[in-house]
């Protein structure tokens, strides 16, 4: 028996089903037997919450349409393995319903956690001498791991906050007096998103004014002065800050607000957004229209318009992970390298997961202007490529249509 | 001379620029020597701020690039009108403006406002017996508008919220704990567009929990309850809100927030959202993920999805209303007719422009449900065909192109 076990773990991206495509189709096309899913990830695994796939994914109409499915189709987790030493037992607890699954390989579609995953469950299988395979397959619109040049979903999500963005400007400069319009983008500590913004600018676009991303210190003052000195040209802007950005002491801007929006039941404090904080600032200092626009999830989950680059890239990193499971290896993580800068190409190449797992990058300080409020145009030629073609959705009924477990 | 003038005001719409090439296009093809635009509205004609089209509509890709384009092309503005008696001066200006440009019809694109500047103008017309005509066109994502079945750039806006808010709920149920998702989309007093997020329902989605429009009011109690209720069965669910619901004494829901998030320069408090606040409510009763996404402008702006139904009828509605000036009419605006519901056609047919202006249309309370807590199949019978069939945008290294005035 060449069963193998798939799963997806952490906040879902665009492509993240394409990966989980790669896996099935690689998997089944390479001669598995059954291809398991499990559902939510490691913790569903633990359940024994899991689905035979090809139940689920049952000719060429689901494959078209799990590719065009925003979210993890399988379900997600937050759940992080703890520590092998002293955890033995959720170990042993993993491994023993592997072995009654008759699992071959094992592939984890995520971010930094689900390498984490990856690392421990592979460690774990060398120790105990285990004939299994660990590969993990990157996904996260943060663009954050380590080694690969970008990660799958990234692109997608560029896409579609350089088109919005795009939107929002030919909308927000519509009137004949000045509307200051902030657009709020994800990213706690990486820019890469919220530089993506910067691709608005074109022939036919004035682009946004101002970007601001985590790498760089927020400075208030210096804020303030940027759009007081915009605002003698009596126009409207458009400013894109990354959700992130924090100023000198520490503190993220959005904490600066004087109120808290409520404790939630965890008691996480809900703080008023960046760019709500912000136009609050700029309306207190200047007779000025303001406007705060969150892009919120659906910079994740706007599948309907996916980067066909980023779809097929995320497709390929399942597949590649397949092979190189099947070739025997273990432990290793498939990356994207940039083989060629014009034209773009990008291949796939395994790394040992120790190198991948719970390391972050940013975006490099020299890809940010001197005084940190934009983008240079080494950052714009290395997103451009990822946003290219499109992928239409297939429309039922007026909507675009998606695949349900 | 047969010149002609046309205009947009108030808040743009995905497809507003469609009417533009309706009057453009439908004007040339019927003789009209210069077609000149307004910029910036009624408020740019005031200015002399006008623009021969044909120098920026060139050639059939300009067209189908305006067909492409959000927001207001020719700029939009919020001025309204001032009776005419008492205020004259304002009228003989416009008029000698538009004797000088030798105008022989005035086209105006918008909304309610917009309606009553085309009924004051053909009203002063009329008192010195000028022979120009005046025709409205209608535009609004809001829906509001009296007599017409629907208004153009409702049916695109009907389309995003409904896309988008599928993708909220494929993304808001992930995860294996409870996470509770408001959704806040546009509409002050009339619950069209929040609507909208009930055609998400189908055979690949679980569609909204519950929606809540303007027209009914709301009770926080009875709220709390139904959410209450819902999450006994320990699931993740999303709810559509409207910005404009308002509970027992008048008050907006935004506003029973503790805190104002400042006042502006204008003296306009600024309210902290809807859906922030109800989740807050939500946060502090259940053990519960809670998560607001406002959509924001996006609901307007987002050309890359519009409804193809959608764009004809408001181009149809743009050439309808030059046909109608050129055949002699005034004081009149283009309105939709249903005439037939499976299959669904429409036609355009003038009505008085005294029947249109500050007339506000509301959802019948008939197509709510009894506790005010969804929306009746009715209503989305009614929805469904508007938001039909799709327009690719032209896409442009990686991005949607517009056209730029």
């Amino acid at each position: 028996m060449k069963n193998i076990i798939v799963g997806q773990s952490g906040g879902p991206t665009a492509v993240i089903n394409s990966s989980l495509l790669g896996v099935f189709k690689t998997a089944k096309d390479r001669g598995a037997d059954i291809v398991y899913g499990m559902v939510h990830g490691i913790k569903g695994l633990l359940d024994r919450n899991i689905v035979d796939l090809s139940k689920h994914i049952k000719n060429d109409l689901d494959m078209d349409l799990l590719k065009r499915t925003p979210s993890s189709f399988l379900g997600s987790c937050r759940y992080k393995l703890p520590d092998i030493e002293g955890n033995e037992d959720v170990y042993e607890k993993i491994f023993e319903i592997l072995n009654e699954l008759e699992i071959y390989a094992f592939f984890y579609i995520g971010g930094n956690d689900s390498m984490d995953t990856i690392k421990k469950l592979s460690d774990y299988g060398l120790k105990i001498n285990s004939p299994i395979r660990f590969i993990g397959v990157p996904k996260t619109i943060d663009n954050d791991l380590a080694i690969t040049d970008h990660t799958p979903g990234y692109g997608s999500a560029a896409k579609y906050i350089a088109a919005t963005t795009k939107e929002i400007i030919r909308d927000g400069l519509v009137y004949d007096y000045p509307v200051v319009s902030i657009v709020e983008i994800m990213g706690r500590n990486a820019g890469w998103l919220t530089a993506a913004a910067a691709l608005s600018k074109g022939e036919d676009c004035e682009g946004v004014d101002l970007i601001y991303l985590p790498e760089t210190v927020f400075d208030l003052d210096h804020f303030i002065a940027k759009v007081g000195e915009l605002l003698k040209e009596e126009r409207s802007m458009v400013i894109a800050v990354s959700e992130g950005i924090k100023v000198a002491d520490g503190r993220y801007v959005c904490e600066l607000s004087d109120h808290i929006d409520y404790v939630d039941a965890f008691g996480h404090k809900q703080l008023a957004g960046t760019a709500r904080y912000l136009t609050a600032e700029i309306a207190k200092r200047f007779k000025v229209k303001t406007r705060a626009i969150e892009l919120s999830s659906l910079q994740r989950c706007a599948a309907h318009m996916t980067s066909r680059i980023d779809l097929t890239e995320a497709f390929n990193c399942g597949g590649a992970a397949v092979k190189l499971a099947f070739e025997g290896e273990s432990g290793q993580v498939i990356t994207l390298q940039r083989v060629s800068e014009d034209p773009y190409m990008c291949i796939t190449k395994p790394a040992d997961v120790h190198y991948i797992a719970n390391v972050e990058k940013k975006v490099p300080r020299e890809w940010i202007n001197e005084d940190g409020t934009f983008v240079t145009a080494d950052l714009i030629h290395y997103i451009r490529p990822l946003i290219q073609a499109e992928i239409d959705p297939l429309w039922v009924d007026g909507l675009p249509r998606h695949l349900k477990l």
